[in-house]
């Protein structure tokens, strides 16, 4: 017989968490798209991620929990609540990956959510607000498209619909025709509005960073998530004969890059570490031995949680690229600028709350990363639970975390999902 | 009615160059592999390098001279000379180009000698011994391969045949059965021997420099090649999130190689300009925006034409980069190591009788681009003919060339031929 949740229900929920099963469900879907260096490699809209939608729906159909996706594949199963009417607290993260990325990035913040689920539901728990947990869509999409987070910026800001459709990856490619494939595919669920209400969002993440680590702690409670700019560097110069081409006469594409690059580092350092600059692409062209390289590209991904620094920081990019082409000519085109957003109020209050009860090591940290709950925290009081990972690698085949801290950060969430679906 | 040559018949020879067909040609053979940029991307071992050998058969066949290939593929076309048994007078280049190359590298060494070749047998010229126009395969496969002139190298030396055999470009393709499929679809002709006796070897050529152009001179007669060295040189690091991993704990690949890079440009500046230093190609992977880079590869092609410069010089490069890598591990591979070869005695020696009878302006230089003739002069004496090109540009679609140095080159090249078949 159901209970409603008190304190006593909350200190049986955590015996309900199944460590095996959340460790065979990380298994399962770490198949789909598994590379043989024992990462995933499950691009946004690629027909891997369909699969893992596929499966992550016959667990959730399982358990007869309803399943709604709005127009950007955003997937979300619901558990209902006691007071209907009530909008539903909110948990999950996404299921693709970068290019050979790891097992736990994403994925990890999905089936902690949904064996949380499962953990209330086994204990009977009835909660006043349904609790969902959703997948949102293209969160790893920067490798393509060079913007991420593109499911959950188009349920939060429909109006950036038409600018997000028209983004085009290398092999010209819009987000639009991606996104229609991924959907003409994907299993049939009920309709979900964009900005339908969410009453609180948590999101479980592995730390992607080493401070949790190396700190010996198994909780981070997030604090915010910085900032983030990108830019895309072009270089012309002219490609000419390695063996006849005199230096002083050569425009020499790569050199300049050399030069830029080296001299943003020096603008760019930060002897506290807190910034975060890095040249992550670059394309040599025409890309022959003995050819003076005649254009180089490059990308630039800049992060800093202090607003004024990512904007200053950020505006030298140009400046030196301008100062430090030599005989060649830059252009700086940025892809990207993302405000930090800071996480406070009843949602982080609530991840604390659970951690104190359940006497787990923690601390408050920023985000690295950027997120989905960067974009819904623009709906609702959001919050995100770090537990580590090892070396603090990821968007890496070698990204791992232990299951004793998987555990962790499933308890934390189930704990604070109930507290706050009785909010 | 033949004549035999003396210097009234040379002094008709130019007479007899056609400007127009020599254009012409010239404008036949852009179209094979013809760019939008109005280069010529005509790759060695490719269907568009046996069209051209096609178009070459067609006019040789016009004329009636006979055409043999070696078992590289590299193709002569012969005029006999008046007395049986002499080796013949050989002078050509390549019809391969760079990946998006010019109109003019190559094509026009074995144009102007098959113009020269038509004007001596439309002056009625005899000469003692033949004269042939040769192409030699695959002479700009460092693109794809690593390693240029692989058919003069090949020809010059069969002792070098399995290891150039078992060469592979980036798509594991070996140049062994790259050549194979080259020689399926190539015409027949007879069979050649590998070093078969040649008199004497010539070849004409676009500078690929900016010399004569800047001194104003129509003739370069070149002095010799200068030596040649290149390098891989591997960097690991390790991939990481770009927003999460702090500078500390970073092994950041892409750092590493401008290190390695940076220094490398500080230890082979030289005030003079001689030194020929070069990072053409640079490939970083994983390759994405919010990766810090967890390897890179780069290539240096470094040339020289003092023996103990190239050697000492080249040296530092290991030196280098495992002085710079960082956190990284870097490791370099020679790829090639030619030493400088000089030209002097009779070759250069009737090249300058012919500017000087002919009264072009020129100068004296070395050559910064490698040639077949470097290996050609293992086999014969050996010497170069350069006219000037626009700007010094080449290995790119904007290399150009006036057509009246085209045909001072052919004049000189004729007489040239002539003498030296006479010799």
């Amino acid at each position: 017989m159901p209970v409603n949740a008190n304190s006593n229900s909350l200190d049986t929920l955590a015996g309900h968490v199944d460590q095996y099963r959340l460790w065979q469900r990380h298994l399962d879907m770490a198949r789909i798209g598994a590379t043989p260096l024992g990462g995933v490699h499950r691009l946004p809209f690629s027909k891997e991620d369909i699969q893992s939608r596929r499966l992550f729906l016959s667990w959730a159909d399982a358990r007869g929990f309803a399943s709604m996706m709005d127009d950007f594949g955003n997937l979300f199963v619901r558990r209902e609540g006691s007071e209907s009417g009530l909008a539903p607290v909110v948990s999950g993260s996404h299921s693709d990956t970068q290019p050979n990325g790891g097992r736990f990035d994403g994925i990890y913040g999905v089936l902690a959510a949904f064996e949380a689920l499962e953990a209330i539901d086994d204990a009977g728990i009835v909660t006043r607000r349904p609790i969902e947990v959703v997948i949102w869509t293209a969160e790893e999409a920067d490798a393509q498209f060079g913007v991420g987070c593109l499911g959950s910026q188009a349920h939060a800001d429909p109006d950036k619909l038409p600018q997000l459709m028209a983004i085009r990856n290398n092999q010209d490619i819009s987000v639009g025709t991606s996104l229609a494939e991924f959907l003409d595919d994907h299993p049939r669920v009920s309709h979900r509005q964009f900005r339908s209400p969410i009453a609180y969002y948590v999101e479980a993440h592995i730390e992607q960073g080493p401070e949790l680590e190396a700190q010996g702690k198994t909780i981070g409670i997030v604090t915010a998530i910085q900032g983030h700019r990108s830019f895309k560097v072009q270089i012309v110069g002219e490609a000419s004969h390695a063996g006849a081409t005199p230096e002083r006469l050569r425009k020499d594409a790569l050199v300049a890059a050399m030069e830029i690059f080296s001299e943003l580092r020096k603008v760019f350092h930060d002897p506290q570490d807190i910034v975060r600059f890095t040249v992550g692409e670059m394309d040599v062209a025409p890309g022959a031995m003995a050819v003076v390289p005649g254009s180089v590209t490059f990308t630039i991904d800049f992060r800093h949680p202090d607003p004024d620094i990512l904007r200053t920081l950020g505006d030298q990019i140009a400046v030196v690229a301008r100062e430090k082409a030599g005989r060649c000519e830059a252009s700086v085109s940025e892809l990207r600028h993302s405000s930090p957003v800071q996480f406070t109020g009843p949602v982080p209050d609530a991840i604390l709350k659970a951690v104190e009860s359940l006497n787990y090591s923690r601390m408050f940290l920023p985000s690295g990363a950027g997120h989905d709950a960067r974009y819904i925290a623009e709906l609702a009081p959001a919050g995100m639970i770090f537990i580590p990972c090892w070396r603090g690698i990821s968007h890496n085949e070698a990204e791992s975390a232990e299951l004793r801290d998987m555990v962790a950060g499933v308890n934390v969430l189930a704990n604070t999902l109930v507290q706050l679906a009785n909010l």
